[in-house]
């Protein structure tokens, strides 16, 4: 179950004809309420598709009612993005057809109650007509079945390996979500979109910052190549359905709960990947400063090398922990201990224990850099670098 | 000829036993004068190695007259990085020694006027019996000939496929260095070390203004993979032996130029590498936004291995420059073009002209982004990311 686990929502994932493969390439998610709150979360890439402005105009109000939306249409095979006002009108004309499509359970539904989410190659054009043919063929498909859910998920992915869905049942509500992306990137189809489903009552308000919070300590915390999307989207809908209420805490760990393994399954299917790496900072100052050097070290093509090639190489962890200005990060380099999955190789700025101890077979590599200057801590999720990325991004042709 | 193309200078390439091949470890630069300013710049890495620190100490003249040295010896085999206290007194031993052994030419040298420079793996102390023998062994070779000045530049190589020299003959003066590095980077080997030689006359001021002002527009901008060393040291020496006092613009673009073709050297020689890239910002508001914007595209592992597949891909280009913050360079993502190797392929934020035209055979691959937000521009060299990369980084283990 993923988005149809909570109460009030259905959804499709159909085979429209946009991919060549034939595979499903258009996911309807839709919210029959009795609530229609939705809000989200966008790339903060200054180059953004057609499909990021516009939800971004319907959630501000400008297409509708600020906060609110009935429903989301997501493709795969075109991300829509440097598509110029073409791109632009196509997206409303997405919009425009699925809530005409929906008119039967929604009398009245207007496009500014649509949000509309690509994935797909930058800079081409989106094949209209087998789109729109297609939207009709997923509101004939509408369910609330975990069938539903899963077929949805199905329908998002672009290089991604498997679908990555899951849920939580809380106390009289539910959330669920499905993601696609593999590692913030894939080639030329580079982008994470995401859509979580929750029958709570909720206002947008609260919504909004649970997500926005969860976000930034999750997916935002996922760094597999340093690439940026045009087209990277989290929303999350509300119908209320339960009547359950959650407190703003509950709500918001169970957001975070979710994003997290969301986040999670997309490292796992990244690129090529072999190893997923947890980069942990602790003793920082500030969560911001161990979130910026646990990042910068997240970026370190040669740490990705080694970690590929399973070799514990703290020098390189510390020669990339450096690079962090001292400005936005303070620490005494003297100070800093190294631990790789449990074996500090690094203690007080020299030698620690033997590097030949250190068990790297596991999928799962934890590096752990103590700084001793302060008290917070965050974790940068990221992957190593193999002879798979390379592949999948110098051989694949757009 | 190198860093003995310049009068005044002598230098020398052995094999003192660092490495374990037998190959040329260890190279020695004297300069007879009858100057003897130095300057330096340094790795803006927080976490710097014993031999970084020296290098600064005696330029700041804290071991001696700031400004001023007459020798440099540099070491491969051990970069005498996180090496606490112990490597601290090797480098200091190791300029006294030099020091000492060169006493008969220059009687009364101190420790305090002898550079030193590492380059190998970080963590691992220096073999200091063998270092020893070793300089007094490079001071019997000293000579002025090419040879020498060939023998010290291959004495400094790591990973590096080819001994990187160059020289410049200008009016009644000249300048000539060697370097090495493979991008910036090399396996747990990271660093770019350089030493310049000239006999112009030309004050410490003058030469640091001028080294500071090359290195920030030639070694500053290449980006191999962002991956900043602990070591990674350029210097210059000046002998005044020609006796002809250069003008300070006619010095400094000597400088660059010289420096400038050495770093397209480190680029051409990157591990893996299969194409050079020359990312081209122009139109930004200022210099720096240029740079900034150009750095920042030249990070993108989506478009090195796009480059490594000889796919135009403007995409990745247009996507990655959209990550550059607004405050750090303001342009307009609709006026953008993009120009791969002649053809501009993406015009005002849209599609331009085919990207199948594109030649993308040649090693040299330039992209060009016209911002037209200003006049200022700038480039940054980096290279494709390949199979090689990774096998050279992966499948090495220290």
């Amino acid at each position: 179950m993923s988005v149809t686990a909570a109460a009030g929502f259905r959804a499709a994932g159909i085979s429209a004809g946009l991919k060549e493969s034939g595979s499903r390439d258009l996911a309807l998610v839709v919210n029959d309420g009795p609530l229609d709150v939705a809000v989200g979360v966008f790339t903060s890439n200054r180059v953004v598709a057609a499909p990021v402005r516009w939800c971004r105009e319907v959630l501000s109000g400008r297409r509708g009612d600020a906060d609110r939306a009935r429903a989301v249409i997501l493709n795969s095979g075109s991300a829509n993005a440097c598509t110029g006002p073409g791109g632009e009108a196509d997206t409303a004309a997405t919009a425009a057809r699925v809530a005409e499509l929906l008119g039967d359970a929604h009398p009245g539904l207007q496009a500014g109650s649509v949000l509309v989410c690509s994935t797909g190659v930058i800079g081409v054009p989106l094949d209209m007509p087998t789109l729109l043919d297609g939207a009709a063929t997923a509101v004939a498909s509408l369910q609330d079945s975990a069938e539903a859910g899963h077929a949805a998920a199905t329908a998002i992915m672009t290089t991604d390996t498997v679908p990555k869905e899951d849920t939580l049942r809380l106390d009289g509500w539910s959330i669920g979500g499905m993601i696609k992306g593999v590692g913030m990137l894939a080639p030329g189809l580079a982008t994470m979109l995401c859509v979580i489903t929750t029958d709570a009552v909720i206002d947008a308000d609260a919504a909004q910052s649970a997500l926005s919070r969860a976000a930034a300590r999750t997916v935002n915390r996922i760094n597999s190549d340093g690439c940026m999307s045009t087209n990277d989207t989290v929303l999350l809908l509300a119908s209320g359905a339960s009547g359950t209420t959650p407190t703003t805490e509950d709500f918001g760990a169970a957001v975070q709960e979710l994003l997290g393994r969301l986040g999670r399954r997309l490292v796992a299917d990244a690129e090529g990947a072999t190893h997923d790496i947890a980069i942990t900072v602790t003793g920082a100052v500030t969560e911001a400063a161990a979130e910026a050097a646990a990042r910068t070290v997240s970026a370190s093509n040669l740490l990705k090398c080694a970690i590929a090639g399973e070799d514990p190489n703290w020098g390189r962890v510390i020669s990339q922990l450096g690079t962090v200005p001292e400005s936005v990060c303070p620490f005494d380099p003297e100070a800093v201990d190294v631990t790789i999955n449990g074996v500090t190789v690094f203690r007080h700025g020299a030698l620690g224990e033997d590097r030949d101890t250190v068990d790297m077979t596991p999928r799962e590599t934890r590096i752990d850099i103590a700084l001793s200057a302060g008290d917070a801590a965050a974790t940068v999720w990221t992957n190593d670098l193999t002879h798979g990325y390379v592949t999948i991004n110098a051989d694949y042709t757009t």
